[in-house]
């Protein structure tokens, strides 16, 4: 079967609250002071809801690094010529980049996928070493026009949705986003002033490293592009096709279908998290199986994440993308599912607990509501 | 040859800027826009000038929990029993602790160390499944008088040296700390509030979880340690004699040989870093060797990671102990490792540069002193 936007965007259900009181329970009566590891019982409460189960299982990982050129380079708002693109996705299959060794030790696999590369890159998809998904070679100038079509844009969401489709069938069950095009800091700061109106100005920055010149580029290059194009904050595809690119448009449906699929995903930066909010605007619920691998130094991006209600796990000044964020977080997220599935609890561990939780455990008791213990 | 406190003070050596500088040259020169890993590549480079050599190995990972009791329990500073600390000891052994699915998911050991529980521990250690470096059973009252004798402060640090020799021998090439210990917030706000003067008011949380009453009694048993014992800021092995613990002097024991050994250690929360201003007063080059793992909720702790020039890897309202913290940042410390031991230069992978990398490599050239690369 086939999955179709329409479908995915239906098919997305909000976490149920019976699961997440479940995991809550289950949580509150493990060897520990209620509570202390934070944030990472945030996430463990989340990955039971998501996979409804007192055992999540997230250890067969992949992060999903989506490739694709962008016509707005033409404005001067890369640092980098267009040709590095190509040559970084060569870099992804040769092993070199950072993707590839913080993905190692995570113990996640990275796919590579062409979603719009500029470059014939017809030789490394013959040899299997990457994905095609192209939608076309490299989007338009925005500044010009819409960057694509409305049909290219469900294309490349649909193309997400189906590389999440097929890695969920493998047995994959915790998903990364990641990204890699050159001048792609321009159409994701695009998208969110789109979506949200704010000033162009305080959401755009350096990217991989313009200069004042660069910056100021960027900005106008933004600004003309949004006169122009006027996209439609109520319509997240009509964004995507006017002032997105095709690998954003992949990110959000990766993240729709792994949504659709129950399973976690890591958002990885900037380029990820314009993603991200394109996915959430399109099925809201999709946020719940969102964790936010880190926040970047990218002004842009903590604006993106509190639309979003994430909390970053990381805040390292990163801001490189290929999905490094995401590598970098997953071994949080892989605890969190191992502090619920394997702790053991007061009673199995013959732990005292303190006067507070007694009390309080004496209470749930005496609402019938007694903690939920795995045998 | 037996190390002496002494010995492993005068042996700590700061790092050298001939290998910041090596390393430096070599990340620049990795497939990445300059910087754009952020504190990741502080942590490369700082790697690198520990192991001297570009291509540090932290695959072999050890987190060492403390065990210890506090006479000050006495004044009602927990809001758990004493005889939690050797319950949560047998929970470490069987496994069911956070600390022992933390460390699982980051690859490292996990050695348990009964530094001075209050109840015998003599059959796990025949068993073979603790280490004993008991110096007594649970320390003195420190409301009443000094919390131990300096002898003993010096065995609990000699201790904690010795075991990181062992593990260094075994071929551990990075450490965590970690502690258990009923009551044993208080000591660690008490050693910082010895060693900083700052107001002890500021700087004591609630621990494990204690009410407004008990908070208020952990402030008044500090505030009467202090006075009563009146340790010597300029003396780090008083301080700890007179109001700290035998897990904290076995933690900065662990900081101090690590830092001898020239292997990087991983600092967990409030108590671990309490061993680590122990460490670092009585050998200020030791902090060059430490990583802080993250920064609890606990309002000591980020006092703390100020005075040792340390910044967290992670802020996740973590305050459980044990080793959690360094556990959750070692895949960080690791990844730091393997982006400067394997990830391509530019020139490997033949990717081009920005116009300003290209520029500043021309300056190096100019200058003689082009950036190192690894054949």
């Amino acid at each position: 079967m086939v999955l179709t936007l329409d479908k995915v965007i239906q098919g997305i259900e909000p976490l149920k609250d019976e699961w997440r009181k479940k995991a809550r329970s289950h949580i509150d009566n493990l060897t520990m002071p209620r509570g202390s590891l934070g944030e990472v019982l945030v996430i463990a409460e989340r990955l039971a809801a998501i996979k409804e189960t007192l055992k999540p299982s997230v250890n067969r990982k992949a992060i999903v690094t989506m490739a694709g050129d962008h016509g707005v380079v033409e404005e001067g708002v890369s640092a980098y010529p267009q040709e590095v693109t190509p040559q970084m996705v060569a870099n992804f299959v040769a092993g070199g980049a950072a993707i590839n060794v913080l993905a190692s030790v995570a113990g996640a696999r990275v796919i590579v996928v062409d979603m719009g590369v500029a470059q014939d890159l017809g030789e490394l998809v013959q040899q299997g070493e990457i994905l095609s998904y192209k939608v076309d070679y490299g989007t338009k100038n925005m500044c010009k026009g819409p960057a694509m079509t409305r049909e290219q844009a469900v294309q490349s969401l649909e193309a997400g949705i189906r590389i999440a489709g097929h890695l969920v069938e493998e047995g994959v069950d915790l998903l990364g986003t990641g990204d890699m095009g050159i001048g792609n800091t321009t159409p994701s700061s695009a998208i969110l002033a789109a979506l949200s109106g704010l000033s162009v100005a305080e959401i755009t920055g350096r990217g991989t490293g313009v200069d004042d010149v660069g910056l100021s580029k960027k900005i106008q290059a933004i600004k003309k592009a949004l006169e122009i194009n006027k996209p439609d904050p109520n319509d997240a595809v009509d964004v995507l096709a006017k002032v997105g690119g095709f690998e954003i448009g992949g990110i959000a449906g990766l993240i729709l279908g792994a949504a659709y699929c129950r399973v976690p995903v890591v958002v990885d930066g900037l380029i990820s998290t314009a993603g991200a909010l394109l996915a959430h605007a399109l099925a809201p619920a999709s946020a719940d199986y969102m964790f936010a691998g880190h926040v970047s130094r990218e002004p842009g991006h903590r604006h993106m994440l509190r639309r979003l209600g994430l909390r970053p796990l990381l805040d390292l000044d990163l801001r490189l993308g290929e999905g490094t964020g995401a590598a970098l977080a997953m071994p949080i997220i892989e605890g969190a599912a191992q502090v619920i599935g394997k702790m053991a609890t007061f009673e199995q561990a013959s732990v005292s607990r303190s006067v507070e939780e007694r009390q309080s455990e004496q209470d749930l008791i005496g609402e019938g509501t007694k903690a939920v213990s795995i045998p």
